[in-house]
């Protein structure tokens, strides 16, 4: 492939998005980011620039490749869909420019454009009115991508610990029910090939939660680690995966056994977002598996409280460039 | 109360409770611990000494009240209740001594002899096996002080983050089921009380984790925060506790959110357990709220694998002595 730049989207322009993907821009020499481009928002970008006390040279560009000239002295800004920036005061037209800029963004990405796609924060509620229907940008990538939802899987990696979220986004009392032994062998073949080709871990050592208290101590406290669980990670092992498990979820996050695994797959979402950000709130980045691109996300959303104040932590907007750029390299070379 | 010692249990002796008791008097001066005895096992524990190389007097004492004088150059062990000491190895004696270690500790507590009793690790399983029909040793001193045991409420402390869980040792796909209301209510009104009585704090400000994905995201991911959650924060809140919530899970663990509040409610095992034990493995204490008696525990099991290696951290029993002295300080005075 080609050298190519990286693809931002805004986010909600009403959201933390703007700014930080200014702040990171500003950021780029001391962090060591690679090239990207904003995809629209020229005059937004720098009126959140302004709020941040940032100078900001915006350059214009027609094609992705020519973010890779003038990257080093202007933040390039792909022409074409443009907004007002009203932080913390999202509107529809704002919600239409970050599905624009969304669109645009993995449209360059999946056509080669661009060697991968970093997404700023959406609100759900406010793209459902202007007819997103996905229940996230994750599904929306896949479908783009042609992939089917549940091959698009989301990891959360922080700077001391990565985790995957069998099941996402549904009630507690529902996690039993959607778990099954199938379900954790797909998803974890998915994880165990992305951190081979796109981690740099030859050997990727997978843990895998108990969903239970105590892995559920022997089946008096629930048989899914005996009915589900070990039978996965035991055909896995077959394949070659060295995955272990189910292990109690309590203690499986604590520092000496966090230098015993590469990631931790996760039975629910707070079992793989709790020890994240108990460790670290500000850095957490959420990466797509399982896609035939490269997907990025800062691990938070718009934060429309504090959007315009300048007070917006760009950890996690910088973390999701810095891995969109190393996954780049491992995948398509430097 | 007149004054009197701290009453230690020894746990399994064939688990790593007789080497920490030890260790714990070997760390008294430089840790500042109240005045304990052991439960009986003298020749046990002098052999556990041996093994992580400490030079142990034993004293043996027939009332509690005589370790006071004895325990800045002895330890006190109760005469009685004695056994082998074979680390790793349980078996049905050891689970007896274990079961009269217990019994005596509470009993003596019970009647004022002890200011507060810290029970060593026990095999829950061992215990059956010799008659023990408590779930845990909370359930069992909860029924010897009389106390429903939907009240003795078990609190997580560690030295960064203090958790409630308010379902325990129960299935996941059951939490839900037994939420209600009525409990959360009811465990939040004993915490409130029991960290203004025993631990010193004036106002507790208590935070409720949610029991869904985003706290339900307006209950798209699940009603139960709606539903049963905030009224029973809105009734707490009527009689002036300071209670707040219910806050997305994930999120509530992180650095600045654990500024906010002095305890946090949580909805089952692992989600007070995660957080816990990510930040700090070695020093979680378990502590019994709402008791007529002082009780903790360190938060670890027997570590069968591990007992008589010299290799077991004391950390979690010696915080556990600590924190029974300090609740019995201010219960009963210096």
């Amino acid at each position: 492939m080609e050298p190519a730049p990286l693809a931002v989207s805004l986010g909600d322009p009403a959201g933390v998005g703007p700014e930080l993907i200014v702040q990171a821009w500003a950021q780029r020499d001391a962090e060591g980011l690679q090239p990207f481009f904003a995809a629209g928002g020229a005059d937004l970008l720098a009126m959140a620039a302004r709020t941040r006390g940032i100078d900001l040279p915006v350059v214009q560009i027609f094609h992705p490749v020519e973010a890779l000239d003038c990257f080093h002295r202007a933040l390039p800004v792909l022409a074409g869909a443009d907004g007002d920036y009203t932080p913390g005061l999202p509107d529809r037209d704002g919600a239409r420019l970050a599905l624009a800029s969304l669109t645009e963004a993995v449209r360059l990405t999946i056509e080669g454009g661009a060697e991968g796609v970093v997404t700023g924060p959406i609100a759900k509620a406010r793209l459902a009115e202007v007819g997103f229907t996905y229940p996230g940008q994750t599904e929306f990538v896949a479908e783009a991508c042609e992939v089917h939802p549940g091959d698009a899987v989301m990891m959360l990696a922080g700077p001391r610990l990565r985790t995957v979220p069998l099941t996402v986004h549904i009630p507690l009392e529902r996690v039993a029910t959607e778990l099954s032994d199938a379900l954790i062998e797909r998803k974890g073949r998915i994880v165990a090939m992305a951190l081979m080709r796109d981690f740099g871990i030859a050997a990727p050592r997978i843990a895998v939660a108990a969903l239970n208290p105590h892995a559920g101590e022997e089946g008096r406290m629930g048989d899914q680690e005996a009915r589900l669980i070990a039978p996965a990670i035991e055909r896995l092992r077959t394949e070659g995966i060295a995955i272990d498990g189910p292990f109690p979820a309590d203690g499986l996050f604590a520092p000496r056994s966090r230098e015993s695994f590469d990631v931790a797959l996760c039975m629910y979402h707070d079992q793989a977002l709790i020890p994240l950000k108990t460790l670290d709130f500000d850095s957490g980045v959420n990466v797509t598996l399982g896609l035939p691109i490269i997907r990025t996300s800062p691990d938070h959303g718009t934060a429309f409280g504090i959007a315009g104040k300048d007070i917006a932590d760009p950890g996690a907007m910088i973390a999701a460039i810095r891995m969109a750029g190393e996954c780049a390299e491992r995948r398509y070379g430097g």
